[in-house]
């Protein structure tokens, strides 16, 4: 027989059972922390028409969407695809159930998304995203920007990493009112990459890329002073006021940045949160609030989580306007990276509580019997049942369990039993 | 604006909050019971290669199957499709991973499967699977299929459905060995066939399948004696030994069809477990136990979970002897027939414990306290912070939570709240 290639294909996570258990207690404590914050969970289907999940896309997402033909006879609904996150989805499923939702929604999606991008260490096709999502009916007050990150945060707390956790967070209307009183409204799309990419490269490298949009010196000077504030929320308003009452917009930002500082502040948040502006979060979904989340002593790894403010979650589908705020945990990447860094640490305890080895067949029903009185007592229990020798059993039985019972002939006449710790 | 279709593709689940928080339960008693009685959880990808999935598939699974593309400019693997069952890609994991594994290896997998089936009332082309299965290398003893048998029976009884629920239970080497003995072991593909569909036929039109495959009356009258058994391990062994000691494979099902049935009455089972000659299972996958779960006060929602003992587990990956027992619950559509059937029980409580409702914005600080507060003590959460009448935030918070807090001045003030119960 020729061995067929039995790997995964490239891209796609698959654990051992030991690591897969880890990686569910990650999951387990995102959905806890999640419903404890008053999040209900919904589920969208995988597949979905073309003409929803690339409503708004463009650019790299169609290029990794992931289409599906169904090969069956009756071709009754083609150009389909596999949903690459879970806003699209979840501003489909908002639209067509507006009327027996109640709002604000406050909703959490955790499952997988697919994006064929390129191979890449690190980089996954199958991906689990975790969501928290809060959607209002025409208007969403901006508490629940801190309600979004004070649930974010305490995932991560939930995680014990060991490692503190940074939210840093600002507000696009602060850098829209800033760029606009330059007069730099034209640029602003490009000059919100520049700093976007501002951290992956050198202070020299950002000015170059400012002035190689045309932009003057003098500005530039100002632009570099701007995106260098950061810190706790009276220090960084105060900074932004010192460049005076620029516009609407500019203050507006400011005054929505504090509120959401301050609310995380009420709630006991303090050195985990900072005002920052080098946060931009991608180019056009975001017009409010908008965050990211960071290992400070694992620079590298990046942004862990990230998320923000849209004016309007479903402005392809519908008329109604439903403004939102929500987060997004990459599990499968974030695992891969604390996985790398060392943060992710071995279960402290094995599988199964408890290994219930029979030392001959005449001794299973027994052996049951102990099964399920320690299983009524909530421990996870197996049977070693195999016909192999005692000595062969205990191994294998040390490997996956905590404890184990042996029953021979006398346990099963006297109806007694030993529990004894493996090492 | 043209209002887009914002329905899912039918065909796909997708439920409202509520219901969902009911489907999540039992997937999450199913999970439970699942690992307290050892099993250890994986997740293969959902994409694989077809050179894989499709490596023993035919027929209907192969008309069935989703292939995807990915739309990226490298495609450095095409022909991949989604999985349609769990079976396939958990005998490419232990392939790959044999060497990294404890065998028995105990294993469940919980998760979506995709088949492109003509949209039908209660069919899914998106399902999710919950499946155990035991894998031994070499050799696996015959205790593991009564093990997946009563684990998956306690799964059943976590649902707490309010109707009884039986196990039926054969060994598909009586039938092969009956047929056998009967000299018509070239046709037993066939006999399998009409036994497999007697149910939903009349006994004449049963008679009459047989006579089409040109078996003589007097076999017809044996075959038809033969099915008909059924009941309690005693009565069923013996009903099938009065045929006399046949052949060897005959003998060797009854034997084990009665070890299987023993351990699980040692196990507590009684009226919960019935030998059934009809059971037979689709043509060719499996070799030994066949079972089928059945709610007999509902007949017309027919199996509800069913599994059963194969030799070969991978004998298409690799040569290493993998014989295996496995069952599944079907549970989107299980969750579907239950629905139908009025055996889905509305969740007793809502989905949040306490919603906590500020009067003005000036009491969201104490309001995110008393939050803290309550959510320490393990109750799901909410703040209600919209900017409407204190009447409109009572209403949303009725809907949603069983408890409300509302918190004013006073309260802010004295540093006490008081829970009052909606109705």
């Amino acid at each position: 027989m020729k061995k067929m290639n039995t790997s995964p294909i490239s891209g796609m996570q698959e654990l051992l059972p030991e690591t897969q258990a880890i990686f569910d207690r990650y999951k387990n404590v995102i959905s806890e922390v999640y419903h404890n914050h008053g999040f209900l969970s919904i589920e969208t289907p995988i597949i979905d028409r073309n003409e929803i999940l690339l409503a708004k896309a463009g650019g790299d997402t169609e290029k990794q969407i992931y289409k599906v033909i169904k090969t069956a006879e009756s071709e009754d609904d083609a150009d389909q695809a596999l949903r690459f996150d879970h806003t699209v989805p979840l501003a489909r499923y908002v639209v067509e159930h507006e009327n027996e939702l109640t709002f604000p929604f406050k909703v959490t999606q955790i499952g997988r998304n697919f994006r064929g991008e390129r191979a890449q260490k690190g980089r996954f096709r199958e991906f689990y995203q975790c969501d928290v999502d809060v959607i209002g009916r025409g208007n969403l007050p901006i508490y629940y920007d801190a309600d979004v990150i004070a649930t974010l945060l305490d995932a991560f707390k939930g995680f014990e990493l060991g490692t503190p956790v940074l939210a840093r967070i600002n507000n696009r209307k602060i850098l829209s009112g800033f760029v606009e009183a330059m007069g730099l409204s034209e640029l602003s799309g490009k000059i919100f990459g520049v700093i976007d990419h501002a951290e992956k490269v050198s202070p020299e490298a950002t000015r170059e890329a400012f002035a190689e949009l045309g932009i003057e010196n003098a500005k530039i000077n100002q632009l570099v002073k701007f995106i260098g504030i950061h810190g706790g929320r009276a220090s960084v308003t105060q900074a932004l006021r010192e460049f005076g009452d620029l516009n609407d917009t500019y203050k507006k930002g400011i005054a929505e940045l504090e509120k959401v500082m301050l609310a995380l502040e009420m709630d006991g948040r303090g050195t985990d949160i900072e005002a920052d502006m080098l946060i931009v979060r991608g180019l056009d979904y975001y017009t409010g609030t908008v965050f990211e989340f960071v290992l400070p002593e694992y620079k590298q790894v990046g942004s862990v989580c990230g998320g923000g403010r849209y004016e309007n979650l479903a402005g392809f589908f519908t008329e109604q306007e439903l403004p939102g705020v929500g987060g997004s945990i990459g599990l499968t990447r974030l695992f891969y990276v604390l996985n790398e860094n060392n943060l992710v640490k071995s279960q402290e305890s094995k599988p199964i509580d408890t290994a219930v080895i029979p030392i001959t067949e005449n001794e299973i029903e027994f052996a049951m019997r102990v099964a399920k009185d320690r299983r009524d007592q909530g421990e996870k229990v197996t049977i070693v049942a195999t016909d192999k020798r005692l000595g062969d059993k205990l191994t294998y039985a040390a490997k996956l369990a905590e404890n184990g019972i042996v029953v021979g002939e006398n346990e099963a006449k006297s109806g007694t039993y030993e529990i004894k710790k493996f090492n």
